[in-house]
């Protein structure tokens, strides 16, 4: 065994299990149990504090400490990869904090960047592709997570929806009557339908990719690499395979 | 925080999840991700030699070894109450191998044992019922898991399909073409049927209610509580339920 993985989980917790899932299904095996690779699942939501609530300074402590602890954790039990199935957490105040923890604590884990794996994959997987749209909360759109690291990197051209196009795509997840965060199995055809007009509304605009930059989204896309022409991108897909790639390259599944 | 549920997963990983899913969906919360309750969840497949082939002497290393190692993993995490979400592996040979170790190493933590939790959950919720039916593996037949504990207990008849329907039963769950763990979204037409027929069958013997005994069979079922009057019983949301308990009453769904 060359390491194991490591989920920081609770952020929130189905999103754990859903990154999970990813990385066995993503897992190259010879059909049996005793060919997979390693991974330990931490879920400790009670000590790490709301990422959008600590952003927004409505919580003076940063999740920062809790997922940090959840990482020692992980560590303890052997994990030399890890990942957290949240993109909120990868904002700078939080995700630079725990490196930081993690420095002072002479952690020896590696810590993976979800923004930075989605970016990686693109240019190994899409380099020809110019303009690539965003889908996610407002949370997502107002922190910048993807805007600042696509731009400072200025290989493609990150396009976000107009304002009434993120609140549409907002409300397709988190409004209480239709959305995704309450009806996921199925999701809705409301939901549904809004993430489809963004991605069309994208499509017009030269956009030849859409990265579903919620945790939520992809499950109104289940099965689907693409909508008409634009290739979908799941940036926890994204994560699970690069956790399988750290820790032996050898049980990636082929794409 | 009273406490922490530990899942020894990898037997087999998919299974795990199942799991920690089923005790996320029996969680009582207040809506926000800091009140679930923490869960840690070990994929250690590697480690844990294939229950079946062990049973059958095919393999002369003790599973009991490497399930015992992922326990002493949880209880440094902080685990003090764990289940392993693989009927097989509660086999009297393994399990009780796995307690002699923990007593040896003075574990603190408590095993539950997911027929006895089963048992105990029939007991509480439908003890006016007399006759119960078993579906499950040849493996689960063959070792009669499930039918030393209740002929034991004297409480219940506990009844299993003929040659034929045990075979039936079987294939439904590992048949290539057709089976569950082959095709489980959607679980095909044909595995569904055959599960039903011993369920009709069983209804014609007077049996009430039926053991979904492979946590394959209930993605066949799934929101379903009963078929026709017959009620389905899944001990792995069982397992879920008393693991929860176990922890914290107050975090436990009403049904």
């Amino acid at each position: 065994m060359c390491g194991a993985i490591g989920i920081i989980g609770g952020v929130g917790p189905y999103a754990g299990l859903d990154l999970n899932k990813k990385i066995f299904d993503n897992m190259q095996t010879n059909g049996t149990d005793q060919d997979y690779l390693d991974v330990y699942l931490i879920s400790r939501s009670s000590d790490i504090t709301d990422r959008t609530k600590y952003l927004k300074h409505e919580e003076a402590k940063n999740p920062a400490e809790g997922l940090f602890r959840s990482i020692l954790k992980l560590e303890d039990a052997g994990a030399t990869v890890m990942g957290i199935p949240c993109n909120t957490a990868h904002s700078m105040s939080i995700y630079n904090r725990v490196k930081e923890l993690m420095a002072l604590a002479g952690c020896q884990g590696k810590l993976l960047h979800i923004v930075e794996e989605t970016h990686k994959y693109l240019e190994e997987n899409h380099s020809s592709i110019k303009k690539i749209g965003l889908l996610g909360t407002l949370g997502t759109y107002e922190t910048k997570l993807y805007e600042n690291y696509f731009n400072e990197k200025e290989v493609f051209e990150l396009m976000t929806p107009n304002e009434e196009g993120k609140n549409r795509c907002h409300n397709a997840i988190y409004d209480l009557e239709y959305g995704v965060k309450a009806y996921s199995s199925p999701v809705t055809q409301k939901a549904k339908d809004a993430f489809i007009a963004e991605i069309e509304s994208f499509e017009k605009k030269g956009v030849e990719a859409v990265i579903l930059g919620c945790t939520e989204i992809p499950l109104a896309f289940e099965n689907m690499d693409k909508l008409g022409n634009v290739i979908l991108i799941d940036p926890t897909d994204i994560l699970a395979r690069a956790l399988i790639k750290n820790v032996d390259e050898t049980h990636l599944k082929a794409k």
